[in-house]
């Protein structure tokens, strides 16, 4: 399906559904309101799944793994050889994401949009490389439009596949040696920060590294002129294969009307693409925390969400939304198992 | 046993475990200390348990009730009576602490501190009533000291108790119409803030009762001259029975080495008492989230603790701390489930 097809298929919420949500929450045995962001959590889920009790116990978290051309400009204190490994250890179970999706109760699945290993293979690996890796954006764009059109594709098609496999809360996750440097070039274009506000140390680069990455991204934007009204330019030239597939996921997931969980800054930043794209897709967002890299606050407000977690994690694959989790879960158990003031014969005037 | 003795059973952290918890946390497969919150966690569990890998699997809410004289003065918007309807909704499990505990697999205890009601009853209901509610703070001392330490006494009581029987982590929780009254005026006589900026609206007072609950904890504070110095004296003049059960539980908890999670505004007010009383108990407290009611983030602030979840929560019950449990046992998971990065053959530079 055409992405301007799929993007007209993202609907509104139910307003009837979350209408009644809200009658209901009313009627809880608690002061109107006083369950905060759990109320909103199940309101939102109402108008999400058409549903006033919706079921989100089939949790899944999609990794989306690529490699980045521009850590040849030293902007990674991690060799690109760690993103390969990572796979393998998110495959065997052994990393963060498996961890606290093993807490939540979700399944983890890796997805290989472009992973520069050629001999990246293995039987629970879902193999879907648009290419070997991103072109060094700092000398031209990362890769073509076709190729980020291509790697949203994989994300819309994953998402789906998990749909009609019963899946019905989702989370983005990813792994990308140096992929917090096009995050915070996606962010720059549609920011009035200044890059030492928004670019972060990642995985651990000292002051002069920092200093370096930040002139590798005004280079970047300088030599590729990103169009801001046109988000698949920006996610083609200053962007990442996996922050389109993670793009990709967003799309589909609102389409099947399926609610979808913002990790965090590369997450987001891949959340600011869809929704440049298609304004109404964050309505089937749900931020999950505050990253330490100082661009993901900016990259929320840019969409207009709010995190609930405060946990200063920087290390991504998807762990502060596996952590979010069961908090969105115990939104929709709020709804179904809490009494009603009748019910419980408490009368609060 | 004497408060005194107790205090004196409260030893600090097992430094030795903590540096063993840093060692192997550096030794997996992320970024040195990209895993935030979660890492210092499993750095004060190993200190509190004095294991690496310690489990906090055995979780359980207590939820301390008691009533308020002070609500004569029409503190509250809701009346009395909602008290004991709470503690039976609690009994029957239909309450947002109910609910939110089966999400993180928790057990609710319910313990009558001192509800106004000389009727309730339930064989569910550890029923240790110091008296019928405290007197009207606006016009003398809530309690006498002696109730004070009793009601205190009840808390670490209950704490032995469930610890003896195999609980590892611990939260606190509370019902009793017209508390933040009491928190307030507690929070005050710690804190240089003004009232306004402490007092907060309760379950739903309009501004003009706001400006009354204010004037009515200034009064409480200049009728009965609590004396900072002397906690006991501050918790008996304008505390409350639920309040001193809670420091209570703080208390034993610490004296038993488990780790125990502060909840809301009320549970805050509690560990205030309970850190003024024996400062190295704040090593044994877990801060869940930041409450809407103002007063929360001074009272944390106060103890030096920093919440990990913005929900925008004013239920009490414990409800915040109760979503918090997944996440502390997450961080113990990480300790026993992750891989290193020699298992993983992960090399990160």
């Amino acid at each position: 399906m055409h992405i301007e097809q799929l993007i007209k298929n993202i609907g509104p919420l139910d307003g009837e559904a979350m209408q009644k949500a809200v009658a209901r929450l009313n009627n809880l045995t608690k002061p109107i309101g006083s369950l905060g962001v759990l109320e909103d959590l199940a309101i939102q889920l109402a108008g999400i799944t058409g549903e006033v009790m919706p079921k989100v116990a089939n949790k899944m978290v999609i990794v989306m793994a690529g490699d980045h051309g521009v850590v040849e400009e030293g902007v990674s204190s991690a060799p690109q050889s760690v993103t390969p490994q990572m796979v393998y250890n998110f495959l065997n179970g052994g990393a963060g994401i498996n961890v606290l999706s093993r807490c939540a109760g979700a399944q983890v699945k890796v997805v290989d949009v472009g992973v520069a290993d050629p001999t990246l293979k293995n039987i629970n690996l879902i193999s879907r490389k648009v290419r070997l890796g991103t072109a060094n954006m700092a000398k031209g764009p990362a890769m073509s439009r076709e190729e980020a059109l291509q790697a949203i594709q994989v994300g819309v098609e994953v998402a789906e596949g998990e749909i009609d496999q019963g899946i019905n809360l989702l989370a983005t996750g990813e792994m990308g040696i140096g992929n917090t440097t096009p995050s915070s070039a996606i962010l720059k274009v549609y920011s009035a920060a200044t890059l030492s506000t928004i670019v972060g140390r990642g995985v651990g680069l000292n002051d002069e590294g920092l200093l370096n990455k930040i002139k590798v991204i005004e280079t970047a934007i300088m030599v590729n002129k990103p169009d801001p009204a046109d988000p698949i330019d920006v996610l083609s030239k200053v962007g990442g294969l996996e922050i389109a597939g993670m793009t990709g996921l967003f799309l589909g997931a609102a389409a099947r009307k399926v609610p979808i969980v913002i990790d965090g800054f590369i997450s987001g930043a891949a959340a600011l693409i869809a929704y440049k794209l298609a304004p109404q897709v964050k309505d089937y967002m749900i931020a999950s925390h505050l990253s330490e890299e100082p661009g993901h606050k900016l990259v929320l407000e840019a969409i207009g969400l709010e995190p609930m977690l405060r946990m200063r994690l920087r290390l991504g694959e998807g762990t502060g939304a596996a952590l979010a989790f069961n908090i969105i879960e115990a939104a929709t158990r709020i709804m179904s198992e809490m009494a009603t003031f009748e019910e419980a014969g408490v009368i609060m005037n």
